[in-house]
């Protein structure tokens, strides 16, 4: 089987958000498997001189807009939760540590915390509301919870994002197949094709 | 009739180029008419903040690569100019001027500056390649780099940048349908969609 396309997401992303509610079809419709990857936007926007689409002036209030009007358009439930950006460090460390002992149950544990974010508003920055999503799906909170201040989980976050910085990702969802790398759930439709084709 | 939709762009844009090669077809099959605006991204990133693509880590060298890719998917001619990115006042103030006399003219004159930049390589920030450019249009040489002097041109080029500022544009291409902003050539499947539908 070929290798899985790798899917890099930060969990405040919108546009990553719908990224996550698309990958595994995508993939799956390819015979590809998915290696899922949070980052953190706030660090990679230290190597880039990036900023938060919403500190940028024209670019922010545009942002808003086309999150809901590209959500709607793909069907997906979307509401702009407050505050938001947010820092993602409790779900991306709480992700990593899933992922330590089930890659399946990380990915749609990823997809819930996404879901209580951007659906229902919940500030999934505060460790105890990722705990709280975590349980909904039978993670046990208090290993959770102790895995958030364990430094090897610290180490391993910090480690994807390095890791993800070296192989040129700047931005969130980012999919790299075969090499070949996408950015922006705008280019879904560019994977789908180079999936199906090879490249062009 | 329903109104033309706008088309902002600039000549060093070389998203900007695929939107120019498809923006008639598009907006035609509607039914609809073209308004093009230039813009001068370098003023606009005064107000946002932006940088040219290539001068950003990581995004830049992205950039030069999906260009190539996203050109080669729509099947348009493309390749990556030097110098690049390129001031575009020369460009803009002429078709400005070429505009207030024949807005059809000026249209064609728009594709083939951006062809001969991003086809043939011709730096189109030399205003002596700019009116080179004119001429095989039958566009009069003489008059047109009296043009490029005119205060009148240059306010009028200022003028068409501050109020694409005023109505929200920070990019290039930048599209606007009965009011609704559409940033990107990436967001064209959506502008279709929107002017079949009215909006979702």
């Amino acid at each position: 089987m070929a290798q899985p396309i790798d899917f890099y997401f930060d969990f405040s992303s919108p546009y990553g958000y719908l990224g996550a509610e698309k990958i595994e079809a995508l993939a799956g419709k390819h015979g590809r498997d998915v290696a899922w990857h949070p980052i953190l936007l706030g660090v990679v926007f230290k190597t880039t001189g990036g900023a938060p689409l919403p500190s940028i002036p024209l670019k922010g209030e545009y942002s808003l807009r086309d999150f809901v009007r590209t959500a709607r358009l793909h069907g997906i439930e979307f509401k702009q939760p407050t505050p938001f950006p947010i820092s993602t460090q409790a779900p991306a460390r709480a992700f990593c540590w899933v992922h330590g002992q089930d890659a399946v149950l990380a990915k749609r544990f990823a997809q819930a915390l996404y879901r209580a974010y951007f659906v229902d508003g919940l500030d999934i920055s505060v460790a105890d509301n990722t705990v709280s999503v975590a349980a909904r799906l039978g993670i046990d909170s208090e290993a959770l919870r102790a895995a958030l201040n364990d430094a090897a989980i610290k180490d391993k976050l910090k480690a994807e994002v390095d890791a993800a910085l070296a192989r040129g990702v700047f931005g969130s969802p980012f999919v790299i197949v075969d090499g070949e790398p996408f950015w922006g759930v705008d280019r879904f439709e560019q994977i789908d094709h180079w999936l199906a084709t090879g490249g062009w």
